[in-house]
């Protein structure tokens, strides 16, 4: 049992203020976990797209001050009443979207969609009580999605924590909390690309890097990478991606492009962006008879996706997945173990790295499209 | 060789001259069939949905005059140069989509959109040289969808004529031709639904009672129908539907409606009425986590599909196919042996029979929402 356990740890924690303005490094008390819960120290945390998405709060409500960062490894400080799966000392990683075990989803073989746990964009609260572990001088601090990993310490549902091999290196294996395995999966699990596929990817960030990845993994013949910055095109070499469309460069939709490059169409495409106008070309660009587009990109809370149903007679698949339709702690464990046996290489996904005192840096790297994934150590 | 090879043959055939007008018996003149295409002898054909649809032409391009029928079984009674497959006296099946068995299509497992000879609607004339094979007076005829089965004797590419057990006994089999293999083939090839599975059908006509056929072969524990007309309600018992929803009936969307029924949603789902409202229904109305959309009907020619994308996001599937995904020439013979078998019940389909003088009560069963089919016999 460690000394802090029961106790409230004061720590530092990036606090988001306000919509768009930069996060502040502010000391935060920690409750200690209530039943179900455990608190975690994180060594390692990093900046995913959807940390600036709500951070932005463009496209969704707005809830602050908030505590960002759902993509992370750590290790158990303290776990609550009813935790026997987690003990003090274990090396995990937290995520956005949980598993309970018991509903219908976590018991079914399909999806993620746990019925207690699934991922609450809008909730800055702990499910058990509807309260916040965070605070300063009394007041609360909203959670994200359960994580809230830009603090040293955060408390997380035990059904949101994967227990992992103590011997994976927690400064790489970090980034599968979210955007990798979200990439990876779409393709391993949901569009399954028979060998010598055609795969388009759109959007060349590290989710669709990583559905790439799984692209190549899969033994794909053609993986076509979409994107409006060519800034991403020479990274995305490294990945398998051997030809490019910005779709700035055509008078006509990109859909129509790709069907001309590949005699009528992909026959798996991975849309990464969340723009629903790339979600609509991802779809019309897979080829009729069986083509299967997967939407990973979250959408704004107004977007409509709009096609012809005709282009669905035509024997097209349309589906969509949250974080690759893993189940994050029967399934986080064996993508760790993949890393470890260099089946996945992370490394090439970690462009910059940061101490936690400069973590604004970060989200700047992300916004300007530069990094891939940059690392914030926790103890820097 | 049968006397009339290679000569005119002049019959009875059922012209459309204007949209939404009394189909009117004519003496037609019946070109012989040209290389890869065969003439055949129609014995029995029925009434589609699409045959009303084209005919009224309010949601498609008009093309008259034209003689439809598409649901059809024959006799072949002569063939064209090249044609190896058929011979004089095999009994057939056409049908409005074709196979060639070269195309990238015929050779995929997948799906049945035959590059050459697939379903092609607004087309009304032969694919070898653009020509009609009916006259009258020397003025040309419309062909529809390749068959035009409201003729005596009509001309089809070989590509489009499925040969089957020269046992199976026409009046009934002729059936296959469309609307009972669209709804079967939707549930078995498609859809899929896992033994257990509960299964929404919206449109209980006999595309929809087919696919009501389907998931009660495949082992559906509930089949729920959902029709505006309640009248079908009686009928679709005897298909194994069990549950109804007409939607007119709730002040909610039928999707809101069938998920408090089942607890979240259907397993899978089947669109067989081309309604666009219907199709956005039949989306949101399956459970997340895995649940399976699958479009039969085929919608007005501008018709848009909606929908947010997180429905897609959170791992629906939505699917649409034509003709069951059934390939007519390598499959449909082994429908026609289910039914020689008795896995497959179709007297049941066959609500109505008419003489071919009286072809516009067929119509008007049809219109009036009273057949699921009604025989037209051609010898009366």
């Amino acid at each position: 049992m460690s000394s802090t356990a029961g106790q409230v740890i004061r720590c530092r924690a990036a606090v988001a203020w306000e919509a768009g303005k930069a996060l502040v490094i502010e000391e935060v008390d920690v409750a200690p976990p209530q039943a179900m819960e455990v608190r975690l120290k994180i060594l390692y945390t990093s900046v995913c797209r959807s940390d600036i998405y709500f951070w932005e709060a463009k496209g969704q409500i707005p809830l602050f001050p908030r505590i960002f960062g759902h993509e992370a490894a750590g290790i158990v400080e303290s776990v609550g009443d009813g935790v026997t799966d987690l003990k003090p000392g274990d090396h995990v990683i937290p995520v956005h979207t949980g598993e309970c075990k018991e509903c219908i989803h976590c018991k079914s073989k399909e999806g993620n969609m746990c019925d207690l746990l699934r991922v609450n964009l809008g909730r800055g609260v702990m499910i058990s009580d509807g309260q916040s572990r965070f605070s300063i001088n009394g007041k609360p601090i909203y959670h994200f999605v359960g994580t809230s990993t830009y603090s040293e310490y955060t408390v997380v549902h035990v059904g949101c924590v994967a227990k992992i091999n103590p011997l994976a290196p927690l400064d790489k294996v970090c980034i599968l909390g979210c955007g990798i395995s979200s990439g990876l999966g779409a393709v391993l699990n949901v569009a399954k690309p028979p060998k010598g596929s055609s795969v388009a990817v759109f959007g060349l960030g590290a989710v669709g890097l990583a559905a790439a990845e799984g692209a190549r993994i899969s033994g794909a013949s053609r993986i076509i990478g979409v994107d409006v910055n060519p800034k991403k095109f020479d990274h995305a070499k490294n990945f398998g991606v051997s030809e490019f469309v910005n779709p700035k460069d055509h008078d006509k939709p990109v859909q129509e492009v790709i069907a001309e490059m590949t005699g009528g169409g992909v026959d798996r495409s991975i849309e990464c962006t969340g723009d629903v106008d790339a979600m609509i070309s991802a779809f019309e660009c897979v080829h009729d008879g069986w083509g299967v587009a997967v939407l990973v990109g979250v959408p704004h809370k107004d977007a409509v996706f709009k096609t012809h149903p005709m282009n669905l007679l035509h024997q097209r698949t349309l589906k969509g997945t949250l974080f690759g339709n893993y189940k994050p702690r029967t399934d986080l464990p064996a993508i760790v173990e993949k890393y470890m046996n260099k089946e996945l290489v992370l490394e090439k996904f970690i462009t910059h790295e940061v101490p936690f005192a400069e973590i604004n840096k970060a989200y700047e790297f992300m916004l300007n499209g530069d990094s891939l994934r940059c690392i914030i150590r926790m103890d820097g």
